[in-house]
């Protein structure tokens, strides 16, 4: 039986010990000598909510510490600085519906703020709380059914607090899979993914969650809303867009009618080096606007490229089909052909139908938040920011984030860091850029260093007018640049809207836009 | 020089002659034997409004008589009864979006109704206005200009009121296409498109203008909304999946950055016959589920098939695949592979690489419109609607459907009339069938014959969980549909971001939501 982490990412059992911290961080001059210790739970605040015990909220030391926060790399380091000040009062529970809607009503009454929890994985500040009152962290992972299956059209109806192994293994049976694999995967949400326009699987067409949905259930504190099953419409702006990207601040997400996929039957895959960043970005729009939409096409920096282990000469793009149709042969020998035209050389491929780049990738993805969570305790700095622009100014952001960021890292932290790159998806209007930056903190000051680098970033994406977030979500951390890209008109429309569903302001609050 | 048709479809020179009408209702028995003539436009109640000088709006007759009605059946008949009383006031002639401004400005100190209008192709009651008081009729076609094209991302900004043709003549010279081509693509424009989530060319994959979406510039009367252009993003809410869809009742859409096309260089096309229409939907869904993503993908029912001379002895299934980048007989190979799988027969093509039931299908689509015009002079009853519904439910409704409308109409003319239905998109989870009614009306009463028909279309769409509409939007006509499919908490959202949005009231009253 493993254990979910408190403080870090993922279960306890595959945390880095204390030497393989040290060894991480080895490429890192000036650090600590030895890892930070994970500190036990410290002494929490008292509750300051006395629900009647017909509703089902728990006030257990170790539930309210591990939903003191997302998992972004500032909440690691709080938690790792013992800082649980501000821990929910208590955790809901429900295990059913009606449970939420009985949460809801009551914090309604109340007064109490109810921030929703899938798993929790927010890295942008999405589940934590920073107002002075009390609150309630709504964890919805006890709704965590495939209630039916509808095999003749490929859907589900799929409970929001499943996380995406849980809804996996249910739609194994039927030969059908949602096919959607964030990084975050084994401890996050449908509900999650929902609420926050999670990116996924597919590095082409079907990017984000938003296009997979067939209908969704949420529970307002005015009611429950629940949208037609279609395969399309044209009945009045989309209800279901109203809600996906809302964040908890409009409403629950209980359930949802989830377009599958066959299990593909045929793969291929194969990577590509450039001998530059402008080549490998031209070659990579022509494959983006050729209409051949490869489930994988990942291009990686230099930078990135060294640290996943998939080259250390240039950068490398990773390109994977599948189809549970047909062969892909042809599609990837046209993307390949694509590629080569646009100045790349095809990598030898190690036989075995799997490619060595994309496996090196693979693994050290999936390994990444451990390692970061390593890095923390030696004071490192790791994090990561994501963003999309179109492809005319795609190589001026890449550049120019760059180094800008770099430059930040460098005034903050007094000497350079790493800011790699790569294109996470790509779209033939533009590809989405995912930066993660790696540097030396200080012990005590990593989280103001940090916050400083981020604010660079922030100002550097607006300015060039890319978008401040392309699948992490706004949270509380992206607000400044959020409020920066929203056109006030809608501020002003999502902000009645916010009203009118939430008339007592519990949902979220902070999250997204203010109260009126 | 080709003048508009105030009374119909199109231009005046395509109507048909009086003969060609007696032509054209040939194989409906008990119709007059000569056709309605067309009337003069007859005298218009007095303009209620009296705009300052500066504001750029006409009471010119022939304006007001062409803008007082959409292009529905139901406006054609009225039209032709020489019922104008619902006729604007005045119609609003912006030539800049400063214009725009100021007279929505006007509007609302004033408490003027404001309907925007593309190209007044509505089939939905729209364009119209039901209300008591005095109203605008805000054309928008001189806003007809592309501002701007980034070849490099493939997308060009492109104002409101530009009409299909006129915005593809400034896109053909920079070798790019929006390829997007309703049945009413020479009298629609983009932003009537946009704020109706118009259905396009493509069967499969981007059917609606919605997914061809970089950005946004909407006036409202608290302000201009504009998104930021990007590929994709994950930044709250989607601003722009607010407007689109909000039919005219948010704000006045006055530029859009579009996604665009490459001119296709390849294209294959062919017909599949199948026995009958069970056989024919399980195939046309495996073909949906492939990932093949045909251009083309219409299944045309045993009478529509008659009707359009594509055949006379069963089902049809038109495919068509195309392609800018590369050859697509391969894909067309796969695509009859899965049809003769499901039980097809290809027919053989004419050669020339075109197919005679495509061709046939292509001309009587783009006639059809006067030729209905033709009919509704001859008080037959003309009229479509369409709908979309998940693939467990596809038999039913069809059978259903053409069943319970066809009773309908034979109870109100008391003879048997034609439903006709063709699958104009589908998608993995679904199709959207449309139909086709003609029937025998009586001179006079067709209006309220085909209020009743429809009353009955819209019940049982209602009753199987399809949706009111999949392209042809909700305006007046459907909103008893609209109101019953529409969660009643989005309802409740969607009345307070228009309360905040347009607070006088004055945008498109009526459609899709009443006032708070």
């Amino acid at each position: 039986m493993t254990e979910r982490s408190w403080w870090g990412w993922g279960t306890t059992d595959r945390a880095l010990g204390d030497d393989e911290c040290v060894a991480a961080a080895a490429g890192l001059p000036g650090l600590p000598a030895r890892p930070r210790p994970v500190p036990g739970i410290p002494d929490l605040p008292a509750p300051r909510i006395d629900a009647p015990a017909s509703v089902p909220v728990s006030t257990d030391p170790v539930l309210r510490a591990s939903h003191t926060y997302g998992k972004a790399y500032r909440d690691v380091v709080r938690a790792l600085a013992g800082d649980l000040r501000g821990a929910p009062d208590a955790v809901g529970c429900p295990r059913t519906e009606a449970e939420v809607v009985q949460l809801l009503d009551w914090a309604g009454s109340a007064g109490v703020a109810v921030v929703p929890y899938g798993g929790g994985s927010s890295v942008v500040g999405g589940v934590e709380f920073r107002g002075d009152g009390p609150w309630l962290s709504l964890d919805l992972t006890a709704l965590d059914r495939v209630l039916e299956v509808d095999r003749v059209s490929r859907a589900a109806r799929i409970q929001g607090g499943a996380l995406g192994p849980v809804l996996e293994d249910q739609l194994r049976p039927h030969g059908l899979t949602l096919r959607h694999f964030p990084q975050s995967f084994e401890f996050s949400t449908l509900g999650g993914w929902l609420a926050t326009r999670a990116g996924g699987h597919y590095a082409t067409l079907h990017t984000h969650i938003d296009d997979l949905v067939e209908s969704m259930r949420v529970v307002t504190p005015i009611g429950v809303s629940e949208s037609w099953r279609l395969p399309g419409s044209g009945a009045g702006p989309s209800p279901d867009r109203m809600f996906l990207g809302s964040e908890g601040t409009l409403g629950v997400i209980t359930e949802a009618w989830m377009r599958l996929q066959d299990r593909p039957r045929f793969k291929a895959s194969a990577s590509v080096g450039f001998p530059d960043m402008a080549t490998a970005i031209a070659a990579v729009r022509a494959i983006s606007q050729a209409a051949l939409y490869p489930a994988n096409c990942r291009l990686l920096d230099p930078g990135e490229a060294t640290l996943s282990g998939a080259s250390s000469s240039g950068p490398v793009l990773v390109l994977g089909v599948e189809s549970a149709a047909h062969p892909v042969d042809g599609r990837l020998t046209e993307l390949l052909d694509l590629a080569r035209d646009g100045g790349g050389t095809v990598a030898p491929s190690s036989g075995g139908g799997r490619d060595d780049a994309a496996d090196a990738w693979r693994s050290t993805f999936l390994r990444m938040p451990y390692v970061r969570d390593g890095l923390a305790r030696m004071s490192a700095i790791v994090e990561t920011f994501e963003t999309a622009c179109t492809w005319d100014r795609a190589e001026e952001l890449y550049a120019t984030v760059s180094a800008e960021v770099g430059a930040a890292v460098e005034q903050v932290t007094g000497a350079p860091g790493l800011v790699n790159c790569r294109f996470t998806h790509v779209y033939p209007d533009g590809p989405a850029p995912y930066f993660t930056v790696i540097a030396c903190g200080r012990p005590g000051s990593e989280l103001a260093m940090w916050d400083d680098v981020k604010v660079a970033a922030m100002e550097v994406l607006g300015r060039l007018g890319a978008t401040i977030t392309h699948h992490h979500a706004v949270g509380r951390d992206h607000r400044r640049g959020y409020d920066r890209q929203r056109p006030e008109p809608f501020a002003v429309a999502l902000r009645a809207a916010k009203a009118a569903l939430d008339p007592a302001g519990i949902l979220n609050p902070g999250v997204l836009i203010d109260p009126v």
